[in-house]
């Protein structure tokens, strides 16, 4: 019997501790909320991530420990590490912690980024502003997460407000300043490579966020097979250069066909929630076969699939499950602005039935908005295979 | 919140706490083993059946209540109904619990059945055993499962034997005498009856059974089209006749081109497990649904399946992991003879494909007995659609 152990006890641990129960895995969490929704379905451990009799107690019970939370104190995650084998690595997720770190090393893989600087004073700020071009976007260096933390200056005579905002963390966690990329799309790779090494991708997702917090996701994205390869070539050269193992999702711009890397999430990943019914094996079942060193599951496609995201409050129900290939996902957490608390994966065989059970419920929900750009991108794809 | 109790927690009920997480579910479940596997996903309340203070417990922290295990006593199913909504009813629970009731309706029904005869006396037995003829079998009538509480009469000189094996059965729990039926191939229908009176069927399945005991499923099962309309059409007139809610099996014996009801199990049912990855909703989801009155989910396949349960003890994973469409489902059961502990599930797109992963899964688990009977099968199936 081998338990799992997940720091972070929201909806990716309830997922992932789902998805593992057909594996004959038990599960425990740890989450400093008692409330935390994975506690649904699995036992918990309440208490801070750098409190170490919590700690303790949480390592005592477990076989392996991984994340659902990638802002774990990467010195509680060595500590863990020290006791239990820990995937990813704590230095995986100390490098994707850190913004600078992370561009930094995309940077030295030869995976293009937008410009970027390392801003300690208002000096660098000002220099960098000068260097880069507006607009550009100064944020944390570390915890920064759906779009918090982060200062958009649309030209230089935002420099004051910026500072005023974020100034003050500039010791703390540090600032860097990036361009901002006018792209026109967003995409991401969702990998998953293996205790062995073996590397496996789903196929590329294309994004839409509003407010910075992901609203749809549309698989397969409609990419050419060189872009898409491109893609997988970059999130493999990044996996392997921090002997990632595990989901991780590799986020990208598109701009004038060309790939501009902006993150890398080192856990199961929202743009692959629709894999769990879109896909032979879902992210999160791959997730934990990579950290039980277990074989693989295939990544293929079951037809295509839309994911659409429900943020703050859960809509009604019905219009997704009277689809025939609608399938709902509550997370079980109470409503709350900006918090996700669900999501639903409209599957199909064909772009054209895909398109037609998004707009109908879209339409069902009065979600008009958030369902445009994913019919918008339907219309531009090829035809089925 | 809606919480769904389930009495009895075996693989059956943490397959339903597993499938219903996404709809928002929270799940309690009943049983009289503290060690029930479904208590790894779900809290749980240990009790007898019978037992009016854990009963009462159990129905205080519940919406709506369903079964894991058929043969729940129907008085206390009733106690229940009369407390908390119910499905599928006690007076359904009853008639599939026992089989005079059962193979009465179904020849009410116009269902065509194997002869049968009530049995009380021993009398009865010489009686009927010259009416239907041999070879047949002597069974009680309610709490058979799996085999159990059957006696196989070859010939008129078995009747002492079977009458010391089961004749004290008869006063408790009555006793029926059936025909054996010479049948080529077991089928079941899986179906789905909503509260409003929906009815939706999965493809028909094929059933092998070893020793009484499920080995393996395949489906779509290669029939006609007009034996599962007439299939299909069994499982309705049976479902509306009781006003079934929720998720059953008719299980059918096929001869000579004729079919001939033999059970049904008022429950989601092994031979159904395929759905969880060979269908668009799976059984145990579609279970739930019709329980709690939500739109009932598609049940069409999504490629073809093969389900091959795990007995007594579970075999190495990796055959099954390592195969592109293989589904592991170990139940967190300890091992024991004659224990259902889990089940593997293969998924392909074609019929050639699927056999290909049947056979490799069946040399390397040394298991090609279990596996012949699906690839002869699944050779004589007619084209991929």
């Amino acid at each position: 019997m081998t338990t799992v152990g997940i720091l972070g006890g929201g909806q990716l641990a309830r997922m992932l501790a789902l998805s593992g129960a057909p594996l004959g895995l038990r599960f425990l969490v740890m989450d400093t909320a008692g409330d935390a929704c994975a506690a649904q379905f699995a036992p918990m451990v309440v208490g801070d991530y750098t409190d170490t009799a919590a700690l303790a107690e949480f390592a005592s019970k477990i076989d392996v420990a991984t994340f659902d939370f990638e802002n774990v104190p990467s010195q509680s995650a060595q500590w863990l590490a020290d006791r239990v084998p820990v995937f990813p690595s704590p230095r995986a997720l100390a490098i994707a912690q850190d913004r600078l770190a992370e561009k930094t090393l995309f940077r030295e893989l030869g995976i293009p980024v937008p410009d970027f600087v390392a801003i300690d004073t208002r000096e660098d700020l000002d220099a960098a502003i000068a260097a880069i071009g507006t607009p550009c976007i100064l944020k944390t260096r570390r915890l920064g997460y759906d779009g918090k933390g982060q200062f958009r200056l649309k030209s230089a005579a935002d420099t004051d407000a910026a500072w005023q905002a974020l100034g003050a963390q500039a010791a703390k966690v540090g600032l860097i300043l990036e361009a901002f990329v006018p792209f026109e799309r967003e995409l991401s790779v969702v990998a998953v490579r293996g205790r062995d090494g073996e590397f496996r991708s789903w196929p590329l997702t294309e994004n839409w966020h509003v407010d910075g917090v992901l609203s749809a996701s549309l698989a397969p994205a409609s990419v050419d097979a060189a872009m898409a390869e491109t893609a997988f070539a970059y999130a493999r050269k990044l996996a392997e250069a921090i002997d990632y193992v595990g989901v991780f999702a590799l986020e990208l711009f598109c701009r004038a066909g060309e790939l501009l890397a902006n993150e890398l999430a080192p856990r199961v990943h929202n743009s692959g929630h629709w894999t769990i019914e879109g896909s032979e094996t879902s992210q999160f079942q791959n997730h934990l076969r990579a950290v039980l060193g277990l074989p693989l599951g295939d990544t293929r496609m079951v037809g295509r699939a839309c994911m659409l995201n429900w943020v703050g409050a859960m809509p009604d129900a019905n219009a997704v499950l009277q689809e025939a290939g609608g399938h709902w996902h509550d997370y079980g957490k109470s409503p709350r602005e900006g918090r996700k608390v669900g999501h639903a994966t409209l599957r199909a065989e064909s772009a054209q039935d895909l398109s037609a059970a998004v707009q109908k419920v879209g339409q069902a929900l009065g979600r008009g908005e958030q369902v445009a750009p994913v019919i918008a991108a339907l219309r531009d794809s090829p035809a089925d295979r």
